[in-house]
């Protein structure tokens, strides 16, 4: 009889009203395999545009991206007229020259919060949260995080075993466990 | 007989849309008699952020106002949708907590090139003009200037003994010089 | 059938002529099970004091100790009667204020390269030497190496399953496996 | 009349038991007529590694050498076996790459602090003496001082006019002002 593995929660969608430097908008779903460094940000914050940014380049450079995928969110909670439209967020891309894929984070109005910001409950801005290869939310961290720390849960998170991939079944219709209803897990 | 004394052009007078952290619009006039550093920057420049910005916050504390002011320029000519309207600038200068004068270059439309930084012939973001307190340009710098070199300039300028100034007459009206016309120079 | 696992080196052992910051000598086989990370570093290498000496520390800081070792190694190859002596390296750690176990590496008279030096096949200072807690060398790194790069290894070392740990055998004698000649690995 | 012009206290002569980077030893009368910024150093003090020696390197390369000279001063006053000695002084300047005038300050045995650091009554490494065109200590500064500030005082010097250069005359005899007694300064 094994312990119990600690219970780490699945990240919720992305909400996401415009993407950049992707060919075509991303979903956590299609990255599972890989960790995924989200780093939600503000153009206007000055932490994010000191550390949060800078690690988030570094983080895309140092590691080989069919294991490790770098998101930036722009999570826009306050001067929404000013940095909360996509031409802002392009101009912002284009001046720091980010590689990376950057989401302009769904708007929620009238609410001032957009909506993947509210759905990952982040405090403020910067903001990183690291999924592991299955999906889960795995560092939930307000403020800057120093690289050797986040370098160390990385390069943990890539190291885990990864579980064997469930078999791809029909949405609907039995297997050898049973008959499931639709949309339920298999047992 | 002494030898000529070198010729420094008078700064070109400011032309500002819109001024913050001043009760009101500054002259270049009326600070005649202190140093001026006037620091042209653009919010989306990376490197006006990350040293420019940085330097006239440096320099505004290390000096007695009256003796050097701190002068900051939203130089525009770029992303003027984005980054071009007061309430824009309103917001960077609110996040990045600047307590110096700052003015926003009058927009020239339909040229991008705003008026200041066209009569100052400034050839890009971040640039560093410094005015000795005679109103006259001194220095016309484009890109970083290290701490030490401009503390430098800025010191010798301190220094120089200042001309007697002209005395106060009234803007017409004779004297012993003559009498001139009005807004004319006199004898 | 498994493919062939890599093949890590094991470290040679430690020659160290007087240690601080330990209340005994180290070696490499009481600290097998943990991640060690052995800083080589001069005391008037400008490139050590910088970078590696400041890494040092924030790796003895970052891991806890049950898990993770950071080593200094004070590899004196060059200005032996300046920075050799016990003495000039005991002045350095009290300056600096470190605290994580520093050894001087043996000298090898008349040889101008010390022994752990030597035997680690070290290129110059500093370096970074990194064993698994199996005792095998996972990183040889003559410069400086980015803290995230660095915390990524060690994190993933620090993940990786740690093998049942073989049953100590007498160093001669047989078992089940034949009967080796002494000094030589069992089969 | 005019105001009494502040009294600036003349720098005692340095006190050096061994030069580096210089083809002879250097005084300070000889110096006379140029700003004069001498850095108070230890090679083990971490903050003189840091911030000291890398300030005093930035304004030997900032300024012209026939205006501003810049003296490192190796004011031992603790660990003396370890740092005290030529040899250990050569080492570092060798390793640091230094190029300015490097003094050892004479040791005081069996004081522990070295001359000159007694005779310019410093408070410890790092310190910043700096002297004016006549020899007058014009800043006396334990600890670090900003690239602005320094750089503003010695912007400052430099502009200041340099007093007529006194007559030179006899060690004795009259002329219009008086006879003085040797070695008396002249009415």
């Amino acid at each position: 009889m094994t312990a119990a593995a600690p219970f780490f929660a699945p990240a919720p969608p992305l909400q996401v009203a415009h993407w950049f430097n992707t060919p075509e908008p991303l979903t956590l779903d299609s990255l599972r395999g890989r960790v995924v460094v989200l780093h939600a940000f503000q153009m206007l914050c000055p932490g994010c545009v000191e550390h949060g940014i800078p690690q988030a380049r570094r983080v895309h450079e140092a590691f080989a991206q069919d294991q490790l995928v770098v998101i930036g969110l722009h999570t826009v909670f306050e001067h929404h007229a000013v940095q909360g439209t996509p031409e802002a967020l392009q101009a912002f891309i284009h001046e720091y020259r980010l590689r990376f894929p950057i989401g302009l984070d769904q708007p929620d109005t009238p609410r001032s919060i957009p909506r993947t910001m509210q759905s990952l409950s982040l405090s403020g801005t910067p903001s990183l949260v690291v999924l592991d290869p299955q999906g889960r939310v795995r560092l939930h961290h307000f403020g800057h995080l120093d690289d050797l720390r986040l370098g160390a849960l990385l390069g943990r998170l890539l190291a885990e075993p990864t579980p064997a991939a469930p078999a791809t079944v029909p949405a609907t219709g039995c297997d050898d466990g049973g008959c499931p209803l639709p949309d339920q897990p298999r047992p």
